[in-house]
């Protein structure tokens, strides 16, 4: 991250809520992995842990848009304020992001 | 579509080139939800027909993508340059279509 | 479709509904489709469309959840009674056609 | 696990390979989990943390499928030797777990 992302911060000071949040939700994605581990362990019904793991999956998910969105709303939009190539690239780079989550 | 609209069309000529690519695909998904319907009627291998299925879908999801990459570096692009309230809506109505697109 | 086959439909004769209705659905993708075509063509505005294509994708995922259920229901449940190769055999097909829709 | 499923692990030793497996990718989507957490913190380029979320993702997409599949293989293709009102409810179950995984 560069000089001129550390100023965006502090002019959105909204960013580090959204950082804490995200935190948040992998520190309880990975405790939900370390659960999907205890079942299988334990032999869980193999319908049961699928569920978990379609809520993992779910949660997972949610996290991806969550940073999209925030890159979306940041960086895509900063760089089409900047116009040139560098909006193009951004623009790129996020519809290729965006192809991995919906064939992921 | 404003006249705005047609302004941009003609700065941007390829944006009809990309309708007519996006209408081709659309012609050919048409015939591949035909061609499901005569699968099923004359009682096709229930396997066959879902793989018929899974390429139909992959073709939606491409056509999807390909329309929110063109939103995204025209509609979006735009609003930001403009700015103010048009950008953050502009994000947000992009992000919750590519929810919608991610969860379908 | 062997007379054997036959024969099941005569004892169970909701096969037949489920084909109707699976042909219903499909009709009415079609026509979802038709509608794209219609939507781009009148320079629709692109949030809409892809609105509308999510609603499309759904319709052909159900489609295969319930060509899929009568397949594990009829298909997979008789070779599993027949035993040997062909059980085998059909639970890979099955598992793999759902490999297919999960990444689709 | 009860006296009788050991004695299935006896007649079907390859079952505990398959556990073994999948406790092992188990553990290594943890670490990729870790490793998204490092990344947020750390203010990895947001398309970079998109990427790795989505490997995650298809990791775990890919526990789903091989969980599924040895459910068919053992438990559905059981019930369907047993017959009767156990053989639909393992059907109707599996196809609601594939139904879960293919909306997530």
């Amino acid at each position: 991250m560069t000089d001129d992302h550390t100023a965006t911060d502090h002019a959105a000071p909204g960013y580090s809520d959204d950082k804490v949040a995200v935190l948040k939700r992998l520190k309880r994605i990975e405790g939900q992995v370390r659960g999907l581990t205890r079942m299988v362990e334990d032999d869980t019904y193999c319908i049961d842990v699928l569920t978990q793991v379609s809520a993992t999956t779910k949660a997972l998910e949610a996290v991806a848009l969550k940073l999209l969105d925030e890159h979306l709303a940041h960086c895509v939009v900063n760089a089409a304020r900047a116009g040139g190539a560098e909006a193009d690239l951004k623009v790129k780079e996020a519809s290729q992001a965006i192809a991995r989550l919906v064939r992921s």
